[in-house]
């Protein structure tokens, strides 16, 4: 039975803002702007991230990471219990993000959509940054601040995300 | 002579950090990562940007703006005394931004590439975001608080911002 892993199956699943609200927030074009500036030229959907910063304050970084590809293994999950952590991918191909409420949970996975991002709450159990096309760029809001603000879950055995259908 | 329009003349130069550096931060991949994370599989080039608000916080927003094309017509300059503003586009086309060290001094145009970001510390004078294709996303992280936050300046003659040689 050695070469024989034990895995489960979850499939992918559009993004949408009320599917994610357990989790956070969907960055997005949506509705009608909260306000229209630059003599009409331009819309802002203003303030749509719940940033929650402990003992720290909010920074820009950019993150660089290798695309992956479905159907996707997860067997670690993470969570920063000192802050929200916010993705905006700085391309317009689509890439994964996968969420649980705990991580003996059943994952939630997410096929985030051109023009979205998104904003972990604070402590949010979440996968690793998963871009699923080259180049893996995004701009991530998150703490700056002294502390680990990192805890590591191993997932055994491990999901295996699917493609939606 | 009603028709003939006095102008001035700038040329957009290719954005570099050395040369955006008086105004504010190039949010790109350059260089090593200040970190490898997820084992290995991501870079963080980690709190690339001076954020800077006067009685208010840091939030993210969300900005759609309509193309513009080369050669631009810059009439008008801003900047928003009480805090930095951070543009971070959400795909692949170049945009361009200006700004100037005082709105009688001659303004510089930079053509912003795929992969690039910008923040301007503040107090920046800038030119309105003037994405040159759609789509004209972009996650804006600048300060949410009380206040008008804006200072604006018709520029005349206006200058006409043309193509890098």
């Amino acid at each position: 039975m050695k070469n024989a892993e034990m895995t489960r199956t979850i499939t992918a699943q559009p993004l949408s803002a009320a599917a994610f609200a357990p989790f956070g927030e969907v960055l997005e074009v949506s509705g009608d702007p909260d306000k229209l500036i630059n003599a009409g030229l331009c819309g802002r959907f203003h303030d749509r991230a719940r940033l929650d910063f402990a003992q720290g304050r909010a920074g820009i970084s950019i993150f660089d990471a290798t695309p992956r590809s479905l159907p996707h293994r997860l067997d670690l999950l993470e969570r920063h219990p000192d802050g929200s952590q916010a993705f905006l991918p700085m391309h317009q191909n689509p890439w994964l993000v996968i969420v649980a409420t705990d991580p003996d949970a059943t994952p939630l996975a997410f096929l985030v959509a051109p023009g979205q991002g998104v904003n972990l709450h604070r402590g949010t159990w979440h996968g690793v940054l998963t871009p699923l096309h080259a180049p893996g760029l995004f701009a991530v809001i998150d703490r700056i601040g002294d502390g680990a603000n990192l805890e590591e879950r191993r997932i055994e055995p491990p999901w295996i995300v699917t493609e939606p259908t």
